[in-house]
Parts: structure tokens; sequence; C-alpha cells
């Protein structure tokens, strides 16, 4: 029986870890669960899974359910509850879906606690790749990738030394806008961006996905998650999304992993992880696809896969910067307040004015990211 | 250093391995080579490779290389020939290329000795795979499949437990008559048959290729290689011969393994195996990638693939018998002695007609498939 943290049971990933857990009770069980402040679809896991510790880390979410809730299991709040979420002794592993930077400092707590890290929560690494992964090899420690893509890559590599590798070829959608051009681009709203062709998901990573940016996150987490370069790192857009990411081999060889477009496959692949068992999401059923295409990004349209390229390589707290100025670009576009062309043009700035220091350590990621949210925010409110 | 004993070096399986050993002399040298006839194609390999010991197994053509040889390479003829090839103390891997059922006492030998076994001789597997199988077992000797199909499978299962697969997915290319109908396939020549679209092989194989026998012989094939039934392997028709083949796990994820149609590749892994080393065959460009399209074979047309799973499923030595009939026909239709549905009619015919023993001996195995000769070549007389 492996006992699993959620940190972040509430959202779609969340969710669909618990849907996982639900279907393999013989399997797994539920030690912790936290999420931010939807404290009723908390109340509905704990009545179902039982878990020792939630965490609301909003306090008055955190008060409200204290309040109406008489079961055994332990309320924590705010950002200590969520570290001792991370640490909770009877967790085996600690499954990180919150959105955003929110994820570093928990899933740190985790690595140090000696669990193993399914990881759904790519700014994590985006933003402190060099740190994460030399906590996890120095605690000894697994970080398996809950990204589809990075899954399918992690799956293509069991048996395969690295030194074999040549390339890793990430697939990417294309995303809701792929066959837009930048004039079209200009008018397109909110909700267009929230029908992605595929997959369903949160509304951040939808937007992201829109972007592209999403896709240079992907690029990033997958530098730190299997020690690459960048020039290693291809992505190429395959609309249909049944590649879910390839891997190029010294010989000229390339393995892939396919599935259909569903989350679940990969959660319970992390959870199982190595072994695995049997699954019903759904199959492939190649007497029903009619093909497989492929093309090659659009850079010039979807900017924000080359900043993010351009940040990696930068390395030291650039990625951090990219994913800051990200984040607040897509929440003003998500609240109205810019147009989707301003994402990009607002990682731009950021990425421009910054000054990197020579350190990188936690403390001058953190002022990284704090001072690329400040800046992003002045460059929204110089735009509304 | 490797030393690699090649069984059938003048055909295209062996001639394509020598270009994979002159590429790597690091890594590889020759040991042994064999072949029929092709005693000047021969002559010029011992120049260019020095083995220690040929085989021509037809004796005249040995004979005139006897005659005109002034080296230090020994030479043999014979079947007694071909097993001494096979059991060389020098050689730690051998590769059989031999067309036909003419590769299974040589490969046995091989096995006895402790060979690796490269295996380009499907029939071997097709005809013997349980007497085969076991003995390699018994003597702790891995076979690695050299055939592009077998070898993606091979690739896709490194680091996967058996367990855990739940059907391999052989793909076809559906050969170049893939979308005629029947009333068309009654015409078709034997330079039609000839001109596949995708791979360049020998006379024999691609006719096979044609008829889908060939996908037919390489089922029975992965269930003597990878110990599953038959009901574990579905037949995919791919026409652009890209993802060369895949196996789809318990928890829905499918694993493939693609790369340019190129026989070297396969043929390297095999002789690297378990590692890797770098080559340049060529590689996937998926900028130049239209699109991988899927169809289901079309068993009522291509009755040899549905007769070969019928013969598999039977057992004993009826793949044996599947397969005598089918080299007799193709012979026949090679040298223009009978139509090109003719071929799946005469194996139909042997099918129908054997009556099977209990005992699946060896010599037995020989008896079945000296009756399928006699037999096709009836039906063949019959015909013309």
């Amino acid at each position: 029986m492996r006992h699993i943290a959620i940190l972040g049971s509430t959202g779609s990933i969340g969710t669909q870890t618990l849907q996982v857990i639900e279907a393999n009770p013989e399997q797994f069980s539920v030690s912790v669960l936290s999420a931010h402040s939807n404290d009723s679809l908390l109340e509905e896991q704990i009545e179902k899974f039982r878990p020792e510790l939630v965490v609301l880390t909003d306090k008055s979410a955190a008060e409200r359910l204290a309040k109406r809730y008489k079961g055994k299991t332990r309320i924590l709040s705010g950002e200590e509850g969520l570290i001792e979420a991370a640490i909770h002794p009877r967790s085996h592993i600690v499954l990180t879906a919150l959105v955003g930077f929110a994820g570093l400092r928990p899933t740190l707590a985790a690595i140090s606690a000696k669990k193993t890290i399914a990881l759904a929560n790519k700014e994590t690494l985006v933003a402190a790749g060099e740190i994460v992964t030399k906590a996890a090899k120095e605690n000894h420690v697994a970080i398996i990738p809950v990204d589809s893509e990075h899954s399918a890559i992690f799956q293509c590599l069991q048996g395969i030394n690295m030194t074999s590798v040549r390339k890793l070829l990430l697939t990417a959608s294309g995303g809701p806008f792929r066959t837009l051009n930048k004039e079209q681009l200009k008018t397109v709203g909110v909700s267009d961006c929230l029908k992605h062709p595929n997959w369903s998901m949160g509304k951040k990573i939808t937007v992201d996905s829109a972007t592209l940016a999403n896709k240079g996150l992907e690029v990033i987490e997958a530098r730190w998650l299997f020690d690459v370069s960048y020039d290693q790192i291809e992505v190429i857009v395959h609309p249909q999304s049944i590649i879910h990411s390839m891997v190029e081999l010294i010989d000229g060889c390339v393995l892939a992993q396919l599935g259909l477009p569903d989350m679940r496959a990969p959660i319970q692949y992390a959870l199982t992880y190595p072994e695995r068992s049997t699954a019903n999401f759904g199959r492939l059923d190649f007497s029903k696809i009619k093909s497989f295409t492929f093309e090659q990004p659009d850079t010039d349209i979807f900017t924000a896969l080359s900043m993010a390229y351009e940040a990696g390589r930068k390395g030291g707290a650039f990625p951090c910067v990219f994913n800051a100025a990200n984040e607040i670009a897509v929440q003003a576009f998500l609240s109205g307040k810019i147009e989707f062309l301003h994402i990009a043009d607002i990682i731009r700035s950021s990425l421009n004015a910054f000054e990197a220091s020579d350190s990188v350590t936690l403390e001058a990621l953190l002022q990284a990211d704090a001072w690329a949210r400040k800046r992003a925010a002045e460059d929204i409110a110089s735009l509304t």
C-alpha cells in the first residue's frame, strides 16, 4: 500500500489523481490533501478518502472548514501548513499539483523528508531546477514527472542509458490558435483560449498552451528532469496529441510513448512506478485513428516558446523571471485586463530588464520572482 | 571487440550487416562468413573482413573458390560446413540471415555452442519456435531479433516487465498491393511485387510482403520471441513504415519505436545490444514527415495473414507447414510458374490436408516440412 499526499487536490490534476486512487484501493491510500480555498470540495474528499491531514492555504477557508467539520482529520492552514503536508511521515509519495511558483517550497520540504516526488508542478523545476534536482540527488529521491510529455520521455528512457540519448522530442498540440496569424491573435479572448482541442486542464495551463509558454516551461522542465542541454530538446507540433513525446537515440532509433489524451495515465504511472497496473481509461484504437501529423512550431508568432529557450540558456534566475512574468500576465489576461498578445510582450519586457546576479540561491530566485511579478504588474498597469 | 559470424553474408541482410561492421571497426570484427553459392562476392568479403572461416553451402561454388583463393581463411562447404560456421569458437554473436527453413539447424547448433543469436531468419522461429526458444533458455542464450518489427518491440520492452504487456502491435506496410482488389491481384506479376514501397529486401521476403505472408510469419515469430499468445498480437497497416512496431501496456500506455526504413538500424542494435552506438544511417526528420496513417489489414484479400494466425493457433507442425508451402509457392511464383493469388491457395491446400502428429520433435518438424514441400510442388504441378 502506497500512501499518497496530494498537494493541490481540488484542481484538475488533483481530482484526477483521486480518481486513480479510488480505482485502485488495494494499491493506494491518501495520507494528506491540500487545497487553496475550495473547502467544500476538500470536505467531500475528506469524507471519501479519510486523510490524516488536510491543509487549506487560505486561512479563512481553513477556518470555515474547521468550524463545521467534526471528523478525525487534522486541519491546518497557510504556507506552514503546506510544509507540514509535504513532510507528513505517513506519505510515501508527494504528488505536487500546486499551480505556479507556490509549489517550490513544499517540494523542497518533501525532498528533504525523502518523499518520492510525483511532479505535476512544472514551475518548481522551471524556477529552481538546479536547486531542486541537486536536493533530490543528495536525498536519493526520485522525481517522477506527471506532465504527459515528460512522463512519455521518462517511460521511453526506462532501460536506456542517458549516454545513448541524442535528443528529446517534446510534442505539442499547438494549442487552439495553431493556425491563426498575428492579426487574428489580436482579438482572441479568454473563452477562445479555454477551448483546448485535446486536453481538459486548469485555466492557467490552458492559456499557457495557447501561447506555447507551456511548451516553453516544459522545455526548461525537461532540461532539468533529464539533465540534457537545450540543444538536445526539440519541440514538434503534433496536433492530435496521441504521441506524447519521443526520444531520439544516438543510433537513429526513436522511441515514443502514445496514448489517449488522458492525464490519469501519466498520473497512475507516477504512482505505480516502476511497476504498471491495469487501467481502464480507454485505449488507443488504431482502427479509429485517421492520421498523425507533424509541424514545426511557429516561434515568430508564438514567441513565448523561443523566449523560454532564451531564458533557459541564459540560466540563473532567468527561467524564474520568465515564469513569474508569465504567471502575472496570464492572470491579467484571464481577468480581462490585457489582450492575448500582451502576455508575450510582458514576458519580453521582464526578460529584457532583468539584471542577473551571479548566485542562484533560493533567496536570489525568490527575489527575482518577486521582481518579475512587480515588473509585470507595472507593465500591465501601463497597458490598462 | 565482438566477433561476429554472419550466416548468409551475401544476401541483403548479410551485406548490410557488413556495412555496420565496417563502420564500427573498433567494436566489431568478422569471425565467420557463409553464403550459398555467390563465391565471387564472398571472396570480396574475405579480402575486406578477413574472417577465419568461410562456408559455401553449394559444394561446386566452394570448390571454385578454393581453387583460386590463396589466403589464410579456411573454406568449408555443405550443411556440415554451415554447422561448423555456426559454432566457431571465436564468435560471440551469430547473425543468422539465411533464407527459409535452412536456418534452423545452424541456429540450434549456435545456441548449443552458447552463441548470442542475432536472428534475421524468422523461419527458424516460425517452424520450430518451441524447440528453439527452449534450447535458448536452457543454454542461457539471448535471441535478439533483427527483423525491424521485432527489434522495435524488443527495444520497447527494455525496462518493461512482461506482466505489464497487454498487446504487441506489429505494424505492416501493407506491401505494394495494399490498395488492389482481388480482381486486380489476379494479374500482378513478379516485377510488380518487387517494387516494395519502403524497404529494399531480398526477393523472397519482398513477395512475402506483398501477400502479407511475411506479416503472418512475423506474428508467429513474435509469439515465440516474446512468449505471448496469438490474441496478444495485432497487425496494424501503417503504409509509411516509420513506426516499426508498438507495445500496448496494461495501463493503456503504448510504446513505439520509430525510424527510417533502414535495416542497418535494427542490425546494429542487435550487435551492440544492450548498449547503443552512434550511427549515421540518416535520421527521422519530423519537419519532412507529412503524416502517419493506419489501416486494418484486409484479411479477406490477403488471406496468408489469417492463415498464419490459424496455423499458429493450431500449433505443433502447422506453422512449419505454412512456412514450407509458402516457400515453395513463392519460388514457383518468382520463376513464373504460378500466379500471385495461387500462393495463398497453395498454403491453404497444405494446411487443410496436413495431418498433425502429437509430437513436435525436430524430426517431426522436418517430416512436416518435407511433406508440405512435396504437397505444394504437386499443387503447383497441377496448376501448370
